[in-house]
């Protein structure tokens, strides 16, 4: 921790910051400089009321110096952590792909679509069954019976099953269905349903908010880990900023930085990335080519008449096509994609 | 709903928009420009599966026109809701003021402020019990036992009680101790949480998401309202953008845009919205300047010594000069501040 | 300057540091840590070459301790700046008002706008002869013949004249006309003009860019003020967020944390802060209570017939009313509004 | 031109804009709701004046329907510019690669840089002689020393020179030595330098502001085209977004998105779209698979010496082997790389 004091800071101002952070436990370092005093605190910043130092009688500003997170940590765990959950692989070399609709709407929907992306070859089925929708009057998922469907679907294909769990009343009946539960974007922050995953045994994909920061995402993940729960993908799918557009901004960059920080593999969004069909296979290209360990992609037979997300999934012609030219990139990267060999 | 058609639809393409419009339930009108031709569907836009007309052939935007909330609208209710709980009174001519600490940490450290904010103006009292934090490693709230030293602290003072419920499951007991429930930012589209509010008699205080459009806040609220709970509350705490000298940017003209848009009443946060000591006073003022119905500020008796937002708390000094200034404010606008009669 | 060496780092990597903080004549202290070796540089980090330390072997971090201005510091100087230009006082216990057209249109529109705002109590008149916009095809001013009318609407009026100086060839015949020159948003960092217009002895108006950080902002006055020309006044119009409904987000705070870093006035543009009409008396009277020397304002005689800005434009009564309004929250915040002796 | 009226508006607001649409010489259509009027202006919505409308009485909100730009749009040319300058080609399957330092420091760093990047494949050689810096204290580049250098340097290994241009004044100079002329970010609106650089014969690459929206950057090349030169690169260098660990946010799909809408060709820059040395060749390899035109990179010999963007500057070595890897991508696009023929 380093704590910069204001040039008008007095001789009481520092050593009464000095004794402060003697008595979190740290030991402080003054560092006279010809404008500014800098005390660093040297020891474990992680402890309660650290951040508090700011409010302390000329202080400028405090900069933390260790990560926050622990488990998540590359430095605890350098090596890459590996997610298998029945058909699917995310990392060591293999480019996990799921793929399906953002609702289950109904069998034929649900298993044609199963069918479609097994044969392009994803490696997992997504769709939706409790949904979170912004508004009070759209459809909210089919619930109980659209986890059946899913079952349904996978019993035909044999697809791993990713799904979301919006609360923590459901999170049972989600993990006796799902192979992965799915923390959406909104509920990164919803620490008691991170808590309820962390004590599960499925594989966890832990969508980032659209206005969190890095730590922050890698905090939440720490939630679960700290529960007892190793297996946790993350998945970028896009930030809030002033580009009008796309729905949202995909910072592909977070890929190659969240894995220089974090033994966690990662999974790109497209079709959230973006919200627009036609930019979701290039934008899935080049996630692949970042050297994202996955991919999710809306795929729905009809999106023109989907009951959600149309405006960003593709046709089953469309996402063939998409992996197609996933393939050779994937191959340029000397990954294998989805369900290939 | 204006659809935009892509100056290389064809004909087709446009007959098969206008077959999709009416299969919605809506009338088509075509406007055959001299680049474009527009569809414009004439009725309730707010039919599932609307927002996938986008997906269609030849489509090249859509535009809704009707705001997708409705019993939020202020064309719904033209007059402005007031919001009452024990001592606080929110809207009519009343600027709200509730104030104290992020954390409740034991009951002298709550009592005190509770009198400390009152002899200052403050007509209700804040104070966490359940946290989200961040990190699990942060100090988590006492949990019931801090809704208990509230209670204390309203017994000793009057002052209503806000406090945050952050799970389904809390909500009975919180709103057993509390006046005013608080749903915190991270929790905005926490559906079921919303849900579980609007079936209480509480009002509610709705924290806009650090990424949420005003669309998606009214939405929030709309979930509340929907489920029969009238007495909503908004408040604006501040939107993540690139500017990094605050912690938060507060977007103060979100007051008079939303009050213009909706009929509940509008709070600003300026601890949270700045997330420094130094700059609460100013926009606590700017905030009743620009025509906000409430304030809701920290507080704390020794706040570098806080377990919780310490540098963004005020100290029982600068909370009654603050109040001091921000009278006056209140005065320029004839409104009355906080407990003032 | 503070320097955050990776976990991994080797003692070969540290040393190579040290010499490197040598070698730019700065005093390195090293701090080893339990998790991590940070090495403190002590000395004027403002040389050329100092960023480029984090592209050394094993660093991961670096952090500078000093503001990167030095003559636009409140270390500096302590004692606020106020700039006078004829009829116009920024500072000192005067909210400076400038308001008028966003262009210069004809002589009977400028004068009357002149003596409208006048009679309301502004202390100078804002008009543009030379306007930068942004698409080929817009009205782009009367150049020197609005500078002109200018010039005859302050004959008129006695008001001091402000307009915008948008190229280097331009800044000798704008000063000619002008009271005050203004840096557009667009030109903050056109450093040759900033050069050239701190060579003026005319104050200048310095606009923020919509994603200029602080620090950027205040280097740009910096080239100004290390041109000669002392007298810079610093004007927030808005920065760019994901927030949609009004123009841009005017973030007030910034209004008391400039204050705080530099000696220079603050003046707030509620215009094109929020690009609604409906939206700027508010976002004025907030400027005032939260501290800004000054506010700068579009007015127009029939804005929904102006050829620029019309939507963000007051008409006279709309201005009039707002100044009644405003004089309110100045008188209480202590101060004088625009021409109030 | 969509114009939606507030429920609250009166037959003879509505009237009124009908008059107004009239009166710009577009043809009102009325389409009459349940819930709200809108009227559709029919005919050229870039006049003059348009966006005014916004003012008149009772209107909600304007939707325009057309793109602002006309030369710059895919509609009106619809096969896609292939730009050629020397060495280099961008479009037309070609993938042009500008490598070379941030600035031109001496003949030896300038020669050796341009031997080694044409040696792994790059087909121009960037470097900055006139330098537009964030601080008055920083260096400003060599200036006509700098460009003959840079003449230098392309004599000796016949790559094309890019070299950033930041005033009018020096354009003709600049112009004389550089085979491609570069609008850099903060220039992205000097509309004097822009109508400059389209008077000359020297191929274009237009930087986008950081909080340029894609509109605004296509009107900036507008200003270009317009003034006669259609030789426009567009290039995208990152948006200032609320992402803290990497110096801007780099918006890939911006590439598949304005290919859409314009005919110009999109170059990347994963330097300064990332700000970081360890992420710029997966951005660089992500660019290409997301279908962009071209890329820019920063090189320098000895990155942690520079005298300006050491921290985002690659090695020789670092250049080949992401050379290497981009080769493999732009292979899987069936496309060429830099110089391979």
């Amino acid at each position: 921790m380093i704590v910069v004091m204001k040039r008008s800071a007095s001789q009481q101002d520092i050593d009464s910051m000095i004794q402060h952070v003697e008595s979190l436990g740290m030991k402080p370092v003054v560092l006279t400089g010809t404008e500014r005093t800098v005390i660093a605190a040297i020891g474990d910043e992680r402890v309660a009321g650290v951040s508090s130092l700011e409010s302390g009688p000329g202080v400028d500003e405090v900069h933390p110096i260790l990560a926050p997170y622990k488990l998540a940590s590359r430095e605890l765990q350098p090596e890459s952590s590996v997610i298998r959950a029945g058909s699917l692989t995310v990392g060591n070399g293999h480019v996990g792909v799921m793929a399906g609709p953002c609702s289950v709407e109904n069998e034929e929907q649900i298993v044609a679509t199963a069918k479609a992306v097994k044969a392009a070859g994803a490696s997992a089925l997504r769709g939706g069954a409790f949904k979170p929708r912004t508004s009070p009057y759209s459809f909210q998922g089919l619930k109980e019976e659209g986890l059946k469907l899913l079952a349904t679907a996978r019993a035909e294909t044999g697809l791993a099953v990713v799904t979301e769990v919006v609360a923590t009343e459901d999170v049972d009946i989600v993990a006796e269905y799902a192979d992965v539960l799915q923390i959406g974007a909104r509920n990164m922050q919803n620490y008691r349903l991170l808590e309820a995953v962390g004590k599960t045994s499925r594989p966890v994909l832990l969508k980032r908010g659209p206005s969190a920061t890095v730590d922050e995402w890698l905090l939440a993940a720490e939630y679960i880990l700290d529960g007892g729960n190793p297996d946790v993908m993350l998945c970028e799918r896009g930030i809030r900023t002033f580009e009008a557009h796309t729905r949202f901004t995909l910072p592909l960059a977070s890929a190659p930085y969240v894995q220089q920080r974090t033994h966690l593999p990662v999974v790109m969004d497209p079709s959230h990335g973006t919200g627009h069909t036609a930019l979701v296979p290039a934008m899935a290209r080049a996630s692949i080519a970042a050297g994202a360990d996955g991919i999710i992609v809306e795929v729905h037979p009809s999106p023109d008449h989907a009951m959600s997300d149309g405006y960003q999934s593709l046709n089953f012609q469309q996402f063939e096509d998409m992996m197609t030219e996933c393939r050779r990139i994937a191959a340029a990267m000397d990954r294998k994609l989805g369900s290939d060999a």
